[in-house]
């Protein structure tokens, strides 16, 4: 069913670029189903993410590379060709709070994120029955100040051997080493329960509590050496009152937690996001 | 400043589009700036807006239509070619509520929307005063059931003398005449203050509250010959509670209604709409 | 934890209502911890909720009836006490869809939802095993044009068994008859997955896509004789666009439903509604 | 028309508060017509808005404040009473861009604002034929670095010369001294352009921009010492996306900035906020 190929590219931007591309798919005779393009006029820059039926396709994916390469040396192009029937293979990360494990269990249950769950890894033990339920094996790493390190290589070990794509942070409560992060650049996705900026770091609830804003917010993000601070994917805010107290904050910023958090797992997926400096493109 | 050219397309979706009007383009030395394309699988169809910049252009635009031809032919494409440069003329029926035109206005006198008004047609003269702060010529033509005809044969004769591109009705409380509207098919914006389908005709405060909904809305979109059943362009909703009155209902349904219609008529003059059967692309 | 009083009071509006209540209340020592009213003018009712802690509270709850009931008559109160403490007993509807059934359920177990859930009942067996999963009972009880007055007769029989107090048709594909409807005013609560009263009855998306509007709601309301027409409780949108095929608004509406039933869910459990006419006041 | 008094209550929380005020209302046939009140467990305290209408009430108010004053003492109130029919003195403080002062204009034109504007206050003479238009006083006066006290004089000169009661900054570009802020607590209205703790302080859009945030805001405050600092009224938020540029920013953020400064007036001028510590209570 799905059976189409997406080219996420970027280069320093210049005429004739849609053309060269286009042509290039043509000459194959491809079938393009979406082509979306943005020029960043700041930062001189063109993005592109182009996808097409393999249908008809006349160009062996295994020679796609050794066909591109002269246009994008031409060009300039940083790109990556990803395959839509490829399902990706995603680690989920949780602890106790399991709202939004729950729910991106069951978003892949219902066939809304086209991935594989080879592992769910927890440091506690909790939500085990949820991954159960749900047919996914589960792994149990305790995790505190003093076995980090072990932690993080058994934890380095299991995402190996599952041949993991990217992590996702379903509320996972432990903050990763920059030397973990290093080994998934802008494949590890993070749902942080404020409007980021705003609050970033720990208690963002309580704080938003006491600042008496009149809205809370979430915020998705690849993961970056600096907390909080990776380029966002996804936000969105609900409207509270004078009426809510920090416990009315939690449960109406857990519905947030888990839109703003699946929407940016799903464009993951669908390779729509590009990064570029510290902000993304999420081509719609 | 303002100096590109846009092109909208629509025509039978195939392969080899995109590459043809990007060829195109590039054989005339177009530096595109935005080029966003859609596919509707369902109706079989490929819509495209592409915009670039003039200088540099190689080709006279006296000559476009003769160069694009054949291209437009070879595909069955139907087009249209639009300046950024030029301001279309637009002219604002009024009645006595007068926020919508008061809020279009101000944003033309904003730089907000790239067109000149010749022209606000009131069937009250209640506005007079604040076209003129806005230095806007006002016309006054009562309208009733018996003058009708009379009555927009004088409007169609003035915005005929002032070469107006484009109607917009700002809470104008007048239906007009299939004959009126066929002049100025798709170049006739409304806002209809509900929710589109919901509480389409009259009162659609009133009804609401007496629904008892959760929010109200507003829709803008092009008049058609069935009553608020044209191409929808844009719509926004509000939430209201039971302590809301039919006359907070009003208000509230303003905000909505000024926010609703201006960016409807700014991607209209943008040239950002394409109407296909009863619905419409916004690109983006 | 939850220990206190609710009072649901609708009658004539007149003055010294909010004297008379708060006077009860104080004689009997209870300490008021919200108290919220509502004046409709046009339709001349005060509405009024009020909580008050137990502990302290001087009046036994069984002598509550006779001792509140000569105020209730002399200013002609409906009216309705409940206990926070009291969990009431809640049935799901469901039928193969299960993005709320399982919402639902995780909600109830992250402890969000006030309430037992002795019985999930369902017309199709696919969710057995998630009801399984989080422990509550469920029967299979098939539906069609044939077997409907004995279906329902079993349904009843099984509400009633298990003391069901209220039903929550979670994307229940079955019209209940007016006479199973009778025996549970204002106590079936629906989600339908529209902004209503715009596409009301079948295929809300489908018409939703083919209209072209530029949003799309879900409303959750109690159930009457007439179809989609009962008291809205509550209701919310998003945004969509012309990218969107049927698909995807399907999934961006589950996400919609989930959140308007889940609230309409806990409005009711914790006694906010308040019908009138055909109309809800929901305090907060 | 409008004919009613409203008190604004604040007191340490204890029983029997409710049932004090409306007898006290009761005793001197008050027709009770919103009464809405909170209780802050954290800070133990009591919150109260109520309103009546004053044909029938009995107590003529120039002796409400000696019939008040024992139930205050008793239960330790701080209370403020207000007449719904007493227009209070807004004046407006603009600068160079002009959409939120004339946004506020067409409002107090409409009716929506039920208050006096006997004072535009702009250090740039461009906003002057506005003013004019909507037959506003309109004063001009420049300041610097250098004359910063001296301006600030001649402002509360005029402020006092025309018994302004609040004022409202309307995107005006200057920082007041915390002198002249003492002079009107919580009676100073800002709106900044952002959704606060988010980007306060300069250049709020640049650096949205530049995080690559997916929502930007718009907060309405009352202005204390602390730059940005003071109380939140009311904050909205509106999409973005990577298509959106500085000057996109900046007219989608001008939309947010009209709704949330006028909804922050509108709820002053009918006394329904409540200033504690730095948050504020807005009664619906």
């Amino acid at each position: 069913m799905r059976n189409t190929a997406v080219l996420l590219i970027a280069c320093p931007d210049k005429k004739g670029l849609v053309a060269a591309i286009a042509n290039f798919l043509l000459r194959h005779d491809a079938n393009i189903l979406h082509a979306d393009q943005h020029q960043d006029g700041a930062a001189g820059l063109f993005l592109m993410r182009v996808e097409w039926a393999l249908q008809g396709f006349e160009l062996g994916l295994h020679h796609f590379d050794e066909a591109f390469s002269p246009i994008a040396a031409l060009h300039d192009l940083t790109w990556k060709l990803s395959l839509s029937s490829v399902r990706p293979r995603m680690a989920i990360f949780a602890s106790k709070l399991d709202h939004c494990l729950a729910d991106l269990l069951h978003r892949h249950h219902a066939g809304e994120l086209y991935c594989d769950i080879p592992l769910v890894l927890s440091n506690h033990p909790d939500t085990h029955w949820l991954a159960e339920a749900y047919r996914v094996p589960f792994q149990h790493i305790q995790v505190n100040h003093d076995n980090k390190p072990e932690a993080e290589a058994q934890q380095r070990a299991l995402l190996e051997a599952h041949h993991v794509d990217f992590c996702v942070l379903a509320r996972y409560m432990q903050v990763l080493s920059p030397e973990f992060i290093g080994h998934y650049p802008n494949r590890i996705i993070n749902i942080h329960h404020s409007f980021l900026p705003a609050f970033h770091g720990a208690k963002p609830y309580q704080r938003a509590f006491e600042r008496g804003v009149k809205l809370i917010g979430a915020t998705s993000h690849y993961v970056t050496e600096a907390l909080d601070d990776g380029p966002i994917i996804e936000q969105d805010v609900t409207r509270i009152s004078h009426r809510d107290d920090i416990e009315n904050l939690v449960q109406k910023g857990a519905d947030l937690e888990k839109v703003v958090l699946s929407r940016a797992v799903r464009w993951h997926i669908d390779n729509r996001i590009l990064v570029y400096g510290n902000k993304t493109v999420v081509f719609d």
